[in-house]
């Protein structure tokens, strides 16, 4: 019965409380869903981001199951809130669905929700939503996050003679985001046919895991700089690079056994930082060195990055002048 | 030129930096808009609330411009914010639009999202984003507030014996829409050839003005319940009722011109809210009484309303069985 019951068999109300029984509690909660808005304890400054997957752009309904749908959302925004140097602390997330959507694919994203939140951010949990009808699947995520007091680490601090260092994959996505579309290009991925590595990189794409502790570990160790890297590890520090106005140069040996797949490869939202040379914590490997500004905003052992930038989702998926 | 720009011509980035030339700084940010995540100053503790705006269910192009859809998205969740009690400090909006939307339209959306904050919630402006692609014009907006050191004010405390109050609109909204889907129907308003008040029902139906202010007022001065009537006072009520477990008796008189278009007429995201009857401050007008739970949660002159409850957007937009 429950496997056949659409979104459009059902209340907006009813929908919202099968979501909600199943998205936990954050621990900051006041007032929790249900009243107009939630409330939440803060006890420094409030960090927030909002990101949007789209069907389409963002992902592909055969490859993503609804659990993977609520993962990812969560993941992506939180690694932002991370970036700062700040807690994650709750999710705000506006969903809106086809009438024909089961309504068991909405529960399992709020699984996946939940679950990101509580491996990635114990403590953290959806606070509130908001359910629509489109004929495009979009899922709008809102996360919120507390500075505790640190101040937060942004992208233009970086100075010369500090590390460059990484928390969290590289490539890792992007290798499973290529085997997707190698192997599975209009099917499901049939994991138990992939090699481990293989697996491993496409259940990484479609279940990020970003390193979300390590960014107040950062901020209290006195990160100079820090971002997620969500378009690739190359252009996402050439924003570090052109906010600090640095240049940072990047040692290929240190970016494992594909340098060129680690310099483009998008999605792995690992943890990009810049620390004072005695401050690294030991969450962060080292990749590179700050440098003062030259020409090119990135290095690589010296030489300016010629590769692909990165992934600019609207830009790459429908741009008639690529 | 600038006219015939369609949001495809154009890389996210730039048509982020377009929108965030327009929409203004909020008092409360410490970080804007282009690191990972803003950062925003905080004294009491946090509100947050989303809500989306969907081509299709929630809005018609030919009558809803750019503008109209930007402080509508702002107005609507802003009103989520008061309705607690709070003050509203900030604006996240994810944005997905068709890559054929021109660029004007976006920017005037951006106008419509800083103008609604500067009228309606001084010092409230946008601090973050997101834009994606999509076939469906989606506008999902998360809105944060500050307590500043007040509880808020829920929907469960109402008291028998209190006194039911409103501020702001009631049935002006739903007779704007009544007007454009009579002689509109397909075509843009001709607000021109309207009489004053139909003129301005369908203006406040396009662009409401919720009394935000009177919200932390309302807090202040001792509210035991509040929300913001978005549908339908009647429908609205009743969660007020059924949340406190209390009957809401309306005076007929008290309703305007027309009580049964005030009492179903939904979207003029109002405050509705419950007051010892010596604490009713000056920006509100009793309509009711709060009485002991009764079978109905809401009577209007001891008489169960039997009227349509309100609106469902899902429900009603779509449903086979409506």
């Amino acid at each position: 019965m429950s496997e056949r019951e659409m979104v459009r068999d059902l209340s907006e109300g009813e929908i919202l409380r099968r979501i909600l029984a199943r998205t936990g509690r954050a621990t900051v909660t006041e007032v929790g869903p249900g009243d107009d808005a939630a409330v939440l304890a803060v006890t420094g400054s409030v960090v927030a981001t909002t990101d949007t997957l789209v069907d389409g752009p963002d992902f592909r309904r055969e490859w993503s199951t609804g659990y993977d749908l609520g993962w990812k959302a969560a993941a992506v925004n939180l690694a932002d809130v991370a970036a700062m140097g700040a807690r994650a602390t709750s999710l705000l997330v506006a969903l809106a669905v086809p009438g024909e959507t089961p309504v068991g694919e909405i529960e399992a994203m709020a699984d996946g929700l939940r679950e990101a939140c509580d491996t990635l951010a114990p403590g953290c949990a959806v606070v509130g939503g908001d359910l629509t009808q489109s004929s495009v699947l979009t899922i709008a995520v809102t996360a919120l996050g507390d500075t505790d007091g640190r101040p937060p680490v942004l992208r233009s601090g970086a100075r010369s003679g500090d590390v460059v260092a990484i928390a969290g994959d590289m490539g890792v996505s992007a290798r499973g985001l290529d085997m997707l579309f190698e192997r599975y290009d209009g099917s499901p991925p049939a994991l138990d046919e992939l090699r481990d590595a293989d697996r491993h990189a496409v259940e990484r794409h479609l279940r990020p895991r970003p390193p979300l502790t390590s960014g107040p570990v950062a901020a209290a160790a006195g990160a100079t700089a820090m971002m997620d890297v969500s378009d690739g590890l190359a252009l996402d520090a050439s924003r570090i690079a052109d906010a600090s106005n640095v240049t940072l140069d990047l040692h290929a040996s240190a970016l494992g056994d594909d340098p060129s797949l680690a310099l483009r490869g998008g999605e792995d939202h690992a943890l990009l930082a810049t620390f004072p040379p005695a401050a690294v914590p030991a969450d962060f490997r080292e990749i590179g060195r700050v440098l003062p500004r030259a020409d090119a905003p990135v290095t690589v052992d010296g030489s300016p990055y010629r590769g692909h930038g990165g992934w600019d989702p609207y830009r790459d998926w429908s741009s008639p002048t690529p």
